[in-house]
């Protein structure tokens, strides 16, 4: 069984919302896994001294048309939401919390999340928020607020996060195949190509 | 005849020559000319408050191996320079004094000056070696060097600059279809996709 395709990305991302609508379905055609692994870009930001794309004049606006456009491309609805970007930090703890007890379903909810903040205008930032998210998924409330709030869940998450700029991501989404790193949500079909081929 | 397709590249973009290399063939395929513009990012990078992707942590080392294994996608030969990145403004000027004499040829020069950059090590940030290119390119070195220093070649070049700027070039290379805007040589397929469909 060859290693699972690892997708780091943060739950503000629209790319990483985009690339998150197809990255499963990719590896599958390639007889891969996906290991999922949310991480925050502000952290990232730190060291590389960049910050939100839609806050660099000129880029920025380039950006939001572009999300739209690239959407289009995608089949994949979306719409930019009021408060963006936003801080994540809660989103990655629900997902944590539940990859510990049921990685598949993680994987789900972090779909559920992306989507209600890209297609419904939730504010992902507040916790609740979140909750309210998990809870319409099937999962129970105080168990995901619990979940939010534990110490050890708050450390993995934490963990995570360090061991993403670790690894070298700095832009979300940022795909590994067999340690070969990819990033952006435009690079879906050289993932592909990757995976059919083993690399150029 | 529809609109040529605008095409705004900086000379020490490695992605600009890589989309070089492919874009007047692409655009033939559709019955398109090719607008050659070379601008300097250094201008841009006053308005966007970015700097050389290889400064940036973590993202310069990630761009590193990106311009290897995307030259060897497009198959085309590629070498990082020395003296990277540098400035271009002779380069530009070269380009901008042939233009005003003969368009198609300026293009050919700038795919020499690029190739002498990206796959001979020629540093194109010193003004006699762009000169000594154009003179293999087949051009007379004493009227290139007039003209690099010609004080309407220099206004011509800041002016195509500020009017890149104006339409909102940001990166390199940037290209236009019909008032569409594409960043990077990775949207190559988008640009094909666009001219082929009329946009999505």
């Amino acid at each position: 069984m060859p290693a699972p395709i690892e997708f780091y990305f943060d739950f503000s991302s629209p790319f990483g919302y985009l690339a998150s609508e197809k990255i499963d379905a990719l590896a599958a055609k390639h007889g891969r896994e996906v290991l999922w692994r949310p991480f925050l870009l502000g952290a990232t930001f730190k060291t590389t001294g960049l910050g939100p794309l839609v806050s660099v004049p000129m880029k920025g606006e380039y950006s939001q048309h572009d999300f739209m456009r690239s959407a289009r491309l995608f089949g994949v609805p979306f719409r930019l939401p009021d408060n963006f970007p936003v801080g994540t930090v809660s989103a990655a703890r629900a997902f944590y919390w539940l990859d510990n007890q049921d990685p598949s379903r993680a994987r789900e909810l972090a779909k559920a999340i992306y989507r209600a903040y890209f297609t419904e205008n939730v504010d992902i930032s507040i916790a609740e928020n979140v909750v309210a998210v998990a809870a319409k998924f099937g999962l129970d409330a105080a168990a995901v607020t619990a979940g939010i709030n534990d110490g050890s869940v708050k450390d993995r998450t934490k963990i995570e996060v360090e061991k993403a700029l670790a690894k070298g991501v700095f832009g979300s989404p940022y795909t590994i195949v067999d340690g070969e790193p990819f990033w952006g949500s435009d690079r879906l079909d050289q993932i592909e190509r990757w995976l059919a081929t083993g690399g150029w």
